[in-house]
């Protein structure tokens, strides 16, 4: 992805990333009931590398089928790439785990920029210790084979009732995460950015006192000549 | 699929069929929570076809996508083989409709022996109507583009919490759906066949008063001898 | 139970049972989310007798399990007495049946007054065919043992999130399925009867074109006054 | 309401409906999980009235309210206008009763053209053989006063997820329920009638055996022809 | 509100209270599912002011509607009383935000004593950083807009299942928030006070090694005895 | 419970028990939706003591019910032995408590080993700060006697729709807690010492920047080796 707009997504809300989708008539890109596994204090930003789950057949999914190196699970972990988020389709069924921390640090020693399951995490206490932003909806200790088998590798999923693309751009904050269709990427970023400073100044008037009304949104010419004022003495 | 082995099963119950299918540690094989769109009062049996439904995107599925011929949705219309079962992953969520009754209607003039979803249909009172049997979870009116879209033929999906993949037989009574691995189908109705002569013995036996013990399931011998005699009364 | 209680209990509502419990303080009595296998146009009445499941482990729910004579549920199906209603406990779940037609035909051969589950049954259609009383969920086709294992027989639970102690009295119409606890089935009968002697008469006049206002509750004398009449005229 | 409109409504199904209203950015007008108390064959037309329920506090909510001639539910009742659709917020809770039989007649005699609630009905199978089209999630025998407490006559709800405001065009067939916004009643009828009649067309074409592609939606001009020649032969 | 029932009830817990309204007849009281954004280590305490949303219509609920300064939401939070906790009732959907990060510091600047939603907050981590309590289902970073419009300020409302009536205070504490009604604070208010006292005298005791029969409810004279020395002692 | 199990038992993670018992064929053993009121950073280990809960009749469930020394949840706090975890089948249902920060202490003092339910606690914040493992869906003030009766001490239950025995052994980490039929724990102890040793091996080894194919499982020799002799290097 666009290395600018890597940038400028590291410095935004997904909430804000929301508002500029759902003003293009986007409303379902938030992945839904997913939380950081440990927050990070900082945004998680790539794009989005897939994996599929299904419901497990029992016959297909003993333990002796991890010993294949092509298992698509393995596999996926082995071939993210780099600065790229992996967002998996859990059927957003957390009864058993999607992944567990030897995965995950094997992940993110590979360099990937973040990982996100609409199902759980096992191992999760540490893989919230781990130095890569992950997301799921609660921890959960059976093997992945207990309920989900995994069949296929960066193809078109949904996650947490979100759509996802390969390619989309996925942003996680401590809050949410959120997936950009790639196409809009660099043009929701600036807008973002751009949004974000007036969300700063309005948040520093508000604090100190100011009322929302004409300031949020913005309807006053007052607070459009004053925010212009604030960006220049702050230098946003 | 073998003839021989539809019309067995098009004379054995799913519960049956689910209880042959335990036995060999297959414990997730019935399709949870759909149920007949109107009884048919014969079974549904023909290999799955399948068709993935992911989150719909907004920009992606206006209804103007429905103009291109290749739309995944119209197209498992107009491809699914004769004789085959089209079992549609709609993410369990009847929100939307996975279908309506003109293309029901063209699948059943196509020949396909049923449909299955784990969403709803619109225009079910009609579908109902219809010579083909049809399962799903309630009536839904609006538009699959609303909350879903077509996004994958004929590769391995989940249904009602069931794994599904192309070519495994899939059967359906007026209470429940199942899936057969196709490498199972043979033995499976073989046995389900045996398992629905003792069934129908047990049953006439029950109604004449008699106790479960020792005969539901059979440790007495005397119930096997009985049961002997009437497969050779009754020509079973 | 009382003769004359379960005769009472035949002619009335479990929506004017639900009230006249509600006048007592019980809020929690009607079997949440159950409903009639099949309608059958009369009450079902009877004292309660239980069966409890608790979720299966695996190595105790082999389909072996069912040859030992002592199963509970086959034990259960084996000793509810004539006349009583077997009301099972299955934890709400109905992704297993509680039991199947056999064992429902043989309940019914030896004189339940019905069978209740907050689970499903399978061959649900060929229940809905017998003469007796049957509530459940939903049709559910695979063996009890995929989830469950009947675990106790006739003492206190739950069902449909609704108390239920062995010799409640459990009344079921073709809405809903009310469980009156044993001290009260006499007085809450009688109260019953007197109620639904009143709803006819506002049934008549409303359908004639009065008013509900003053009539339905009775705060009007002259409604009083008609109601009187009325019993006597009809015999009531 | 146009008493045209209210005629072309009564000939278009919901699903219809739907579509036209999705092609206008409205999809959430669908009533989530509501169904026919009974099946009727015919639509369900009026604008809505609405009543709204909140969690009830047990010290308001004792049977005593009742006899309060102002009571909301009560009132509700008496005051709605003849082809009127009683539209009922229940917060989706089917625990307890939105309304019963006596209250149902009533509003039947007083002309309403039918109630819809996302809660449930109690006397369920009297209510289904009313000649009032009836809507719910499911038979409940509680007393509203249970769980609800009536709160607001005709102000804008929620019912199933949907947004109603009095005044709104509530449309009800054996699948589903729908409501239009009052400003596009007259259009979204008159292109529903439309839709209709090709509708109709392309099921006839379809049951003779034609593809859908091209004909469904319409991109070939020789299906075009055929439409306009077979609404002249039909008189549509 | 009674400025001495404020201090009572700063320092009970919700626990405390919900036991002094079931003594009361009163169930219902707690808002179920909601919990606090960030932890405060005291009481929230106030008067109910009330914002009710219902589902939302895409055409009246686009970006420029908060351009109007009579928008009910942000004209909730421009007129919620100091002093009083603002409660949402936001269906218990959290797939949108009921509110984010700058109108909640309006509402802390404005002076309120806390806000509740039973759907979720937007930069809910900010919202956790304010010196004001917040509570909700979990954080959801989509506009309110995306599935809600706000709709009525300071009527009756339901959140999370509790009734919640304008001016019925509402107590938050770090597990939970209970509503009680207005009529009713200041009675329970020091009935809490006193059971509050019993109970950190019997934690002290059970601390200390004493069993609970007798203790705890108080049953035996000598704990009586020796809770008034305690009282006398510890100046309760 | 055998001493050296106990021992074991205390440095395994609940992941890597969940697939000892997947391998036996147990897949249903980790007790759902529930996590630790506050993390303890070491396990819970003990045998399964159980309290049955069923719903609640409000005639039975009145706060005089706790006067009596008898009453089973007060019995249970008072009779679990040292050492056991007393685990809770709430019904999965949170509305109320199960218990509060009192008996809590007083299970603690008395040398309990842990707690679960799968409802909530009241008095969480507290019970988090007790020095004993706890376990729950979420808080909930509410006082059990709202929904939930105490029934039966110390038989058969399901909790979190995991089978759960007297006499299991019950471990929690601070993720998820699990149980182990009482004739397999020691065999599942030793067992997952040994899976432990491995997966610290393979976690050093992924950190340092090795693949998991071949290692993760290990189906290479040198990964073998190397293993044997990190094993003897760091004495385990």
């Amino acid at each position: 992805m666009n290395e600018q707009t890597r940038k400028k997504l590291m410095g935004v809300s997904v909430a804000t990333l929301a508002t500029a989708l759902f003003k293009r008539g986007l409303r379902s890109q938030v992945i839904q009931a997913v939380r950081p596994v440990a927050p990070k204090g900082r945004n998680m930003v790539g794009p989005a590398f897939t994996l599929r789950y299904m419901p497990a057949r029992e016959d297909r999914n003993q333990l002796s089928e991890f010993r294949n190196p092509e298992h698509p699970q393995r596999k996926a972990i082995e071939t993210c790439p780099p600065g790229a988020v992996l967002v998996m389709d859990s059927r957003k069924d957390a009864r058993a785990a999607s992944a567990g921390d030897i995965l995950i640090t094997r992940l993110m020693v590979r360099g990937a920029a973040g990982v996100v399951t609409d199902g759980g995490f096992r191992d999760a206490v540490r893989i919230g210790e781990l130095d890569i932003p992950a997301y799921h909806q609660r921890p959960s200790s059976p093997t992945n084979l207990t309920i989900n088998e995994a069949i296929e590798i960066n193809g078109p999923i949904g996650c947490g009732d979100a759509p996802v693309f390969p390619g989309d751009i996925v942003v996680g904050d401590d809050d949410c995460v959120i997936v950009i269709p790639a196409h809009l990427a660099d043009e929701v970023a600036d807008e973002a950015v751009e949004m974000t400073a007036y969300e700063d100044f309005v948040s520093e008037r508000v604090k100190a006192g100011a009322t929302i009304v004409g300031l949020y949104p913005c309807t006053k010419d007052e607070n459009r000549v004053a925010f212009e004022a604030w960006r220049k003495a702050n230098g946003r």
